[in-house]
Parts: C-alpha cells; structure tokens; sequence
C-alpha cells in the first residue's frame, strides 16, 4: 500500500495499516523518518542529557526543538547565522520546531493576546517580545527546519465552549496566515484545537484538514485536562484528520498513551516525559516505571530493566546508577536519559514491527497488561 | 634500557630517559600504563560528566577514585559486595585509590587526630567515622583496587617545622603500619611529606624509599602553597625518590606543572582541574584557557581548540558550546570535559613521544613559551 502527500518539502507514504494503526515513512531532506515516530525532545537545541553524537548511537530519525526557546536563547539570527539548526547543532537528521505558541501561553507572562499576534515577556529575563504567524514561521524557516509548525492559541484548560471556539477561531485564521507567511523550504503542519468540544475538533479538524499543510497536528491534550478526556479528545479527533498526511499528537505522552494513539491512527508523538523523568530518577521498563533512587536497589546488581539492550543496560547495574544518582553525579542524569530515550524509541520499534505484521492488537493489549500489573521493583 | 620494581602486585619497567624525564612502563593486573600519566580523577567512582563508554573512548589507562568519597557512599562493604571497583563501576582499566587522608584533613570536620587514627564527621550527614592506616588500606584492598595509597597526614599549609616535622613522623610509622597491614593483591605506594623544609623532604624521601612499597609518592604540595614553593619542593625532591619505582606527584596540576613535573623525573599526576574547570567552563587550549562564556564566541563557528582532535572538536563549534553551557544545559558540562580530559591525555602522549624522542627538552620550552604567550581568544 502506498499513497500519501508528496510535496519537495515532505513525502508521506502509508506502507501498511492494522485496524486504525498506520505503518509509514515521511521523506526529508534529512533523511527518512519510519512511523509511528517518537520525537526526542531538544529544547534548547539540546536533549538534555546527551551530548548529539550520544544521541546519533541511540538512533532517532527525527529531533524536536522548541522555537519559544531558541528565540530567546540563543536567538534565531544566530542560528540562521551559524547556518541553520542542524549545522548550529551538528545534528544532521530531521528536526521539527513547534510554533512557540504553546511555551508562550505556558511559560511566559503573557501581555496581550491579540489578532495580530502576542506580546509576552520571556521567562528566562523579563525582556519583551512580539509572537506572530508570520514572525514564528520566519523564525522557523530562518533555522531551517525541516518540519515547521503553524502558529496556534493553546486554549488553558477549564475555558467555557464560547471562549475555546473563540480561540480555535482564532487558531484558524493564524493557521491561513501561517501558511500565507510561508517562503523557503520547511514543511508546514497545522493544527487543530477544539478544547473537548467534540462539535469544536470536528470543525477544526475539517478546517486545518481542508489546507494545504503536509501534515496535521492535534494540539490542546497535554493541557491538564484529565487522562481519559485527553485519550477520548484524541480518539475521536484522529480519523477525522486527513488520512493522506502524517497525523501528529502533540505533547503525548506515556508508553501507553503512545500505544493508544498509534491505536487510534496517529502517526508522531513527542513528549519530554523519557528525558524529564531521566533527570528525576524515574525509569522505564517493559514492567512499569522504577524509581532508581530506592534503598530496595542499593544492591541490585541486575541492568535497570533485565530486556532493555540500551547502551546503560549493556554496562552498568541498578546499584551503580543509582549510587551516582543518590550522589547527584551529572553521569546519573546521562545513563537515565539514554535509557530512557532508548526504551522510547525501542518502543516505537516495536510498535512498528507489530503493524508490519498485522499483529498489532496483541501487542497492545499484552503492552497495556505487561504495564497495569508489572512490578520492576521485585 | 629496562629496569624497574617487579612484584605479582605491579612491575614497572623504564624504557628512556632524557635528561630527568623519564619515559615507562607500569604493569597491573588491568593493563598497562604507559607513563607519564595523567590519571583523571573519578571522586565517587565517576570522571564528573562521563559515563565510562565516554572515558574509555578518551582511552585513559587508569583513573583515580577517592577512599574518602567512596567510603562514606556508597561504602566499601557494597563496593565489596558488587564485586570490587571495578566491576561496580564497569572500568576495566587500572584503578588507584588514595588513602581518605587528604580528604579527611580537608573536606570533613576533624574531631581527633591520634596515633591511631583520626576520628571525623562526615562532610555529606555530620555522621562520626574514624579511619586509621590499617582501615584505609583494609577499604583499598576491598574495593580491589590495582593501586593503594599509604594513609598519611597531609599538614596544612602554614605549619611550623616543628609541626611539619612532628606530622611527618606520624606519616612514616602511618607507612610502616600501612605496609604490615596490606593482605590482598593491590600494589601499595609510600607518600612523602615534609612541607617546603628541603631537610625533612629529604629525611622523608628517604626513610619512604627506603620501605617496599611498589611506588613511591610526593604528598602534600597541592595544599595551597604558591606556586614556586611547591614546584621548588618538587625539584628538589623528585630525584631523591627510588628511580626503580614509579613517582607520583599527588594532586597536580596546570599543563605546565606537568610538564615540569616530568622534567624532574615524576612518572603519575592526577588532578580535578581537567573535569572542574570543564564543569566551570574553562576549556584548555594549546595557546592557554579559554572562557566559553565569554561573548566574544557568541558566532564562533571553529571548534574549542583548532589544534585537537577531541570528539567535541570533531563535532561542534565554540559558538554550540557557549549556547549550551550558557542555557545551563548538562551536555555543556559532557561536551567540556570530554574536551579537557583529552587535552590532558593528549598532553601526555605528546611529551611521552618527545621523551622517546629525546626532544622533550624542546617540546617543554615551546609548550611553556607558547601558553604564556598565546590568547585562543584571538
């Protein structure tokens, strides 16, 4: 089965299905992305943690950078200067950008919210700054990225419907700007928001899918709205995104709610959940998630997860990680972090693979099991 | 030529000289030792910033661990337990150890220095712990260490000759009931004391040299004394120590003090320099230090040192560098020290090919003339 969008910024090409679950391949001009991807994330053009050619060993075929960041630090003239984000970094696979409009409404201290754009002050100085469509797909394309995101109004959680389908209106007309605003080489992915307004994500689901963006996004889930709401909004919102183009959740989320997604059609995840909790000592396995930092490993000469074949698991014990960890040694943070990345992109793997042989459906019930009743700690 | 100590615990052979330099060989049980050598330091069993895929890449052939460190956390009985030192931390290169006394006498609260032993509080919990020769080398040799440190008193700058010498004393019978108490397969090394008082340097170089031990150190010239003080005591008591055993000069130093180290015939430094200033931001060149954070390599697209051939180097610019460490990211503090450690490494593979050489006469007066002359700023 092949089909898909094919622009000279982006090809997607749909390689199998099993039930709503999609296996497929998004071309760029930094090589070739195998889906369900997860994206590691590097804010401030950093995973934090790992020095790039770590993460080169770890194999990621795609990278996320947060646009808000880098503008204030170190500054997108300087990126475009130091010959975009992949020179700057040394990174020379793909790299995806967010618009910056969910660390606006996230982190800053916003000003004014208005049509033409949003005036916040950077979290890190105080210093003020303009956000616009136009100045964030600048900002983007100026870095050059290979996957740039529409400019988009994160509605908080907990708004009434009138001021969610204000906003997503607004959403909207920032997206047509977006893509208005466009000049150089980066693909372009829209996003639809709605809140948990079923009627909202359907018409915002049709509206971004009615424009010609390579790829559409589900934003607004990782707000604090309650799990469950965030996996209906999602399940109810993927299959009325454009089947011919890479379907992307936003911010999501753990290994389950990876499985779920990809359950649902979704086709690219990113989420700093594998490399936060690296630094704060909480690690994955196929069993649940072990805190390194328990007496109950002291002595625990096993790798931190028995089936993993990470770089970490290869060599050292729980007892020594967790020593560092308990010592506040900066090795601690670099073990955990290319654990845990390793294990999400291992996941994905597997993920893939269960797709590619049509045998998806027990990979997930037997995942979502393994996880509800594992208990690494024993 | 070839010469040296051979005991089952270590062998050291001296394969040239040129002048005072000397050029060698040390045996142990994990590899062997191509000397001089700088010995990076792994405090509570990590080089701060590296895993030990990362450190063995630098391709050091034996790390400094700290007993003092070590002992208070994790503990020798679970060092033990997992198998000694080296199979806790996964370095399966050589391994020394000092002997806690440093550390004790400068980083923990000294409750009671007696005859037997000093009682202390630990520096992490305040919690009371006493350590007298016989327990040092007793942790040392748990730890399965390749090399073992004599306990010793290292006096404080500022003392006396009546109080040196007194100290001294109690070094000496601490050596003697170090070497009675030795049972397991580390090699042990004699520490000398005797502050900048030539006389006692010369008393205690020779009442050391003359007990078995497997090498013989210079203790107690890191502990704050000017520079000239301590590179003149040095001098001076470098060529008293036996030629047929390894030289150390404990907790040294800059470039240039190993180079004239080797100059007066020591064959091992360690130091933190290397890792500290990394962490710090200070980055040795071959034309001196450099200051990442300084402004001026904002958009400085060439790597940290033109001249090295570091994996930080090879991948990334000062301008990267700056930004990461900058935005207090922890990849700074790996992509540094990496840098730092293979710039001493390569140091000292640059002045053992030299002593080969029989230039090491004119490498040493262009390495001093070129940092004292040269601004990497530029």
């Amino acid at each position: 089965m092949t089909s898909g969008v094919s622009s000279p910024r982006l090809t997607f090409q749909l390689l199998a299905t099993d039930g709503d679950a999609r296996l497929g391949q998004i071309g760029t001009a930094h090589g070739t992305i195998s889906t369900p991807v997860f994206m590691p994330v590097g804010t401030a053009a950093s995973v934090k943690g790992l020095t790039m050619d770590q993460l080169r060993e770890l194999g990621p075929e795609i990278i996320l950078c947060n646009t808000y960041h880098l503008m204030l630090r170190p500054g997108a003239d300087l990126v475009e200067e130091m010959g975009g984000l992949h020179r700057f970094t040394s990174w020379d696979r793909a790299i995806l950008t967010d618009s910056g409009g969910f660390q606006v409404f996230s982190l800053s201290e916003i000003r004014k919210v208005r049509e033409e754009g949003v005036e916040f002050q950077s979290h890190l100085d105080g210093s003020r700054h303009f956000l616009s469509p136009e100045d964030s797909i600048g900002i983007q394309e100026r870095m050059g990225v290979d996957i740039a995101m529409a400019f988009d109004e994160c509605p908080r959680s907990g708004l009434d419907r009138a001021e969610v389908e204000s906003s997503m209106e607004m959403t909207h007309r920032w997206a047509e700007r977006s893509l208005r605003a466009r000049k150089g080489s980066s693909a372009l992915f829209g996003i639809v928001q709605g809140g948990t307004f079923p009627d909202l994500r359907r018409r915002s689901a049709e509206f971004i899918g009615g424009l010609p963006f390579e790829g559409v996004a589900i934003g607004g889930v990782s707000v604090g709205e309650p799990k469950e709401a965030m996996l209906e909004t999602m399940r109810f919102t993927a299959p009325l995104l454009p089947a011919d183009r890479p379907r992307y959740l936003m911010g999501v989320g753990t290994p389950e709610d990876l499985v779920e997604g990809v359950a649902a059609g979704i086709d690219m995840f990113d989420c700093v959940m594998p490399t936060r909790n690296a630094r704060n000592g909480t690690l994955f396995t196929r069993k649940g998630k072990l805190a390194i930092k328990n007496a109950r490993y002291r002595a625990d000469e096993r790798p931190i997860d028995p089936e993993c074949g990470c770089p970490t698991c290869r060599t050292v014990s729980r007892a020594y990680v967790r020593h560092l960890f308990v010592a506040g040694e900066i090795a601690a943070a670099v073990y955990n972090t290319v654990h845990n990345v390793w294990f999400y992109l291992d996941l994905m793997r597997r993920i893939r693979q269960s797709i590619a042989s049509k045998s998806f459906g027990s990979f997930r019930r037997e995942l979502l099991a393994e996880s509800a009743a594992g208990d690494p700690e024993v």
